[in-house]
């Protein structure tokens, strides 16, 4: 049994330094790291000393005294390690982190390049589909990002399924045979001809930007590169209230993201 | 380096009883199980003989005589197994399965139960997701769907991960402490108990279904039993015409496939 | 030439009482009756006395001293009259007025009965449909909403074409023959029998309501009393920022307002 | 009493000449103008002897002997009459009509330009909307486009509100202090300076095209110009199937038809 395996199905006790959701039933949650040494602040009550939870089992309850006020500790999901994590830039969001490992054929055991680092959202999707045996190879030029993605890593415990690499331009990417390669760059068309190189046949390229030009241009730049299999897409998520003889679709959604550019690099 | 690494980002030459797609580039595309013995009608020339293929890379091209027709040898994904998969049932699509996948924490690892197989396009995304080292334990009522479902399974080299188990009624699941359950079934709320019963504390699961009604009564049933944080979306995938100086949004969606109702079991 | 054709297209002078929207080229806009005796509040500068405005035409500019702001003086729309009037009620979105009178074939010279008035919102898009020689026939409950519906009439210079009925209960409509009925009450299906008497035949009735349950309900109802063409859909409007060389999707949207159920009543 | 009112509220009897939906309960619909010199085909018995049907009232159900098929006679909609019109060219989508109406402000006495008229459906739109005492004024490159336009402008009796203009180039507009022009054209910023020229100050224009390349441009165009409140929007309408115990969405929509771009023209 590998520790991967231990870590998601059979680990039911809080240890320092371990990730937690507290969840409270009016909606409230707060992500923490449980650092036995501090204590953290809540909306309903007084400070909760961290290291009262260690020990304790993810799922569980915990109630604060004297109010009766009861919280839930939760393991977090990497959709919460996005959308907690702190971030310093945009981050690419789970649905569209979802459908693109899926369209790309991502998976546990692929060795994967993203380019464009930004605060980890898209390291940590990743670094946790490959998880154990694959690799992540993550290049940005900005150091201050890589460094809080390291430390967004690290709390996920997903830090050993990445290498950070420092890219100042536009040169070729260490690594080859790659399974696939995601772009979170405002220029990716600088990007074709090394994703093609560091590709295996066969791989896949997800391109990932919010406007219309973006993905025009790349489609572009990819066709010219000998990319086949060029389609573009973009994932939309409606929030739906279910509640007994009043069922309705939320007011308000968030319209958009990202558009998604995929492409195929034959031989 | 464990089978699966092996499987995904090394292995190029195409064996006997490999699964392939076939893709020309105008659009069309099959998706073929190479067996040797036999030969496969394509649209533009004379049937392939499959024998042919094996020793090929794939992520190649293989040339036509004497038509100069070319076609890309690709390993399928399992979006490629999901939608080409042999199928006598609805079944769950790609980006649903996604999105359930990320939103659930399913991932490499996890033990998930599944009820209601159908033809195992979703038992296909729950495998590969939780390959190598978790399992998926798959219930149905239906036999003849089961066997389906194994035969898609074993096409895409996933049938390990999986345990099938035929089940009549709504007796309690064998398995217990799963991280995971999904249910695709037209009433799930018979099964909101033993899901309870059957998920770790911070256990999650996913249920999907065609109508509001039953979302709604499914809402109602996870409440009583004691799940939290229940919440329904819906997923849409819009394709986008990327081309230079004529960019737009695909013409026609499909805009409905299920709603997805979620929750967690706590303590 | 009638009064109508004056009022839209040639008068360009704004009168005392004339209805205003005052736009500033940061976006913001104040929607204003011009009463001489009274001053209007604006957030980057000081108060403008009303008298001021009367006599400058509509589509002007207007400077303020000595900031050198300029605003300019529109005549509002029917959308500006609905998204600017007072309301102490849900509203029904201009998006879904017009492709309801769209779709229930009301046009100048219709016949329409209204049921539920709220603040009046469909009532401004409905008389400014059938003027000048239709009418609307607008019931209520409650005579708060409906003297706060004819006061946004009355600033839409719009009441000459609506009567406003008081109604208890579910007893008949007073109006016979009408071409539309509009319902935009909780439980429309307690009027589809009077909605029958009072249509003509092949005249068409539109419900607007914003769950799920309350359409199904109200499509059985129609069913039962004979109504054909039974039809419900939803309107989306999705923002787009087109701007040289960034245009994408605004990030958000109002994703529900009211789903839209459609019936015919044959002879 | 108007010609119109007599039109929309009261005429009931069928007279030679008259447009007709000829409506199925199984969902056929057949648009027909009654020429009694003519037979109508249709998909369940012997053809209908259009004279029969003179004299017989809209919203009247026909019955055919001997197979007991009953159909209802509809008077149909603008929005029959655009989807049902005879097209040699794309169309704008009634859902498109009524909110680039309501957002111009357009109405009963209103006085517009459209540039591009194809086979007429916006003519159809925006003449039933300005009637009975406003005008359209429409400009086309193709003859042959403006007379399939007039017929069926004709058969919608909905001719004499409108002006047909044959244009080659870019003049100017003839006309002059219109309340809003509507661009259906592939170039649309060739016509910005004439749009402004044109329109009266406070006066809308409305542009409608497939990508967003060219609303891009067109945005631009309009800016320099100085037209002002320059927003872009797109309008999806989504089928819901209401039916007891099985309300869900259609699985199926179209996804796209045009983009809108609208602006104010100032003093």
């Amino acid at each position: 049994m590998t520790t991967q395996e231990t870590a998601v199905s059979l680990k039911r006790l809080i240890e320092a330094g371990d990730p937690l959701i507290l969840w409270f039933d009016d909606g409230t949650t707060y992500y923490i790291t449980v650092d036995p040494a501090k204590a953290h602040s809540i909306h309903c009550g007084r400070p909760i000393p961290l290291k009262d939870l260690v020990g304790k089992s993810y799922g569980s309850w915990i109630e604060f005294e004297p109010s009766n006020v009861k919280a839930l500790l939760l393991e977090p999901t990497i959709e919460d390690f996005i959308m907690k994590a702190r971030r310093e830039s945009g981050i690419i969001y789970p649905k569209d982190a979802a459908v693109l490992m899926m369209h790309c054929g991502i998976r546990s055991g692929s060795r994967v390049i993203e380019v464009g680092v930004g605060s980890g959202a898209l390291t940590l999707a990743l670094t946790s589909q490959v998880a154990p045996n694959g690799k992540v190879y993550s290049y940005d030029i900005r150091e201050d990002f890589m460094k809080l993605a390291a430390a967004n890593l690290k709390k996920a415990k997903l830090a050993d399924y990445v290498t950070f690499k420092t890219r100042t331009g536009h040169e070729p990417f260490e690594d080859e045979g790659v399974d696939a390669i995601v772009l979170d760059v405002p220029e990716p068309w600088h990007e074709a001809e090394n994703a093609k190189k560091a590709l295996r046949p066969g791989g896949r390229l997800a391109s990932l930007n919010p406007t219309y030009n973006q993905i025009e241009t790349m489609a572009g730049a990819l066709e010219r590169f000998g990319f086949i299999m060029i389609e573009a897409q973009e994932v939309l998520v409606r929030g739906i209230l279910a509640r007994p003889g009043k069922t309705r679709p939320e007011q308000r959604m968030v319209s958009h993201t990202e558009f998604m550019l995929f492409a195929v690099r034959p031989e």
